[in-house]
């Protein structure tokens, strides 16, 4: 795939992040609107929003994605708070290409550290699987986090 | 100790809060302002800034407090933002009776965990010291987490 990459964010990206995540069939209504709205958060305030993007373009079209940003108070520590790719063109390692590419800016600014939160739910056993096999294992769970049930798991990514 | 507690947050608090805080002797000027930061913003916004506090106060003066709330996109999960006990009245279990306090008003609120974060660190090791013996048992530590050799403590009480 001849895959290009951005860091701008432009107004079309807010529809385009919708349409790639609502693809992927993971993540529901709230999750939805959640990503979008760190994108509008970025659009509004800049980077002082400290929402970052990483854009992967096919042909001109967005495929894939990433919001990441630097954690209040620490030095060299970020959160990965979205990554996703397109259900058109998921199984061809795009994923793991935006994870590298988000490391490698993260690598330039001077950061180390790259926290990833997700659920323990099976539902979200693809996503786990995935962050797993980009390098990041699993550093902590905290059981029922979100909900009965639905514990937090974090990955981490040394760059 | 007569200790008498209360929730309401008046102005007059964010000079008592940075009074004892800085008492302990632990917190850096940072940290400092962030304590009296979040009850600025509590009497700015109201409940909905998602601070709330517990004050102790003994013959009418504030001798130790808790700023603590609600994790957001989760059920019953809270933060427990700040907890502290005026130096001159540490020693004597006021810091177990906040804490115990706190859980008593998120339970009634239907909350059922308590997440404490904070440094793992040599100086905080009193800090931590007195968590386990509240009966909140370390459930993570993310490495170099703040910055290098300061890594990220995570404690945890069931309510």
């Amino acid at each position: 795939m001849p895959i290009t990459f951005r860091t701008e964010l432009n107004p079309t990206d807010c529809a385009a992040i919708r349409s790639l995540v609502e693809s992927t069939g993971v993540f529901n209504a709230v999750e939805l609107d959640c990503a979008v709205e760190l994108a509008d958060e970025r659009l509004k305030e800049g980077p002082a929003s400290g929402y970052h993007f990483v854009f992967a373009e096919l042909d001109g079209r967005v495929v894939g994605y990433a919001c990441y940003g630097p954690i209040a108070l620490t030095i060299g520590s970020y959160d990965l708070y979205w990554i996703a790719v397109d259900k058109s063109v998921q199984g061809q390692g795009l994923g793991r290409k935006i994870m590298d590419h988000v490391a490698e800016i993260i690598l330039r600014e001077g950061g180390r550290h790259i926290y990833i939160e997700t659920s323990t739910k099976p539902h979200y056993q693809a996503t786990r699987a995935f962050y797993e096999r980009c390098g990041c294992p699993l550093v902590a769970t905290l059981e029922d986090f979100y909900a009965p049930g639905d514990g937090k798991a974090i990955y981490y990514k040394k760059v």
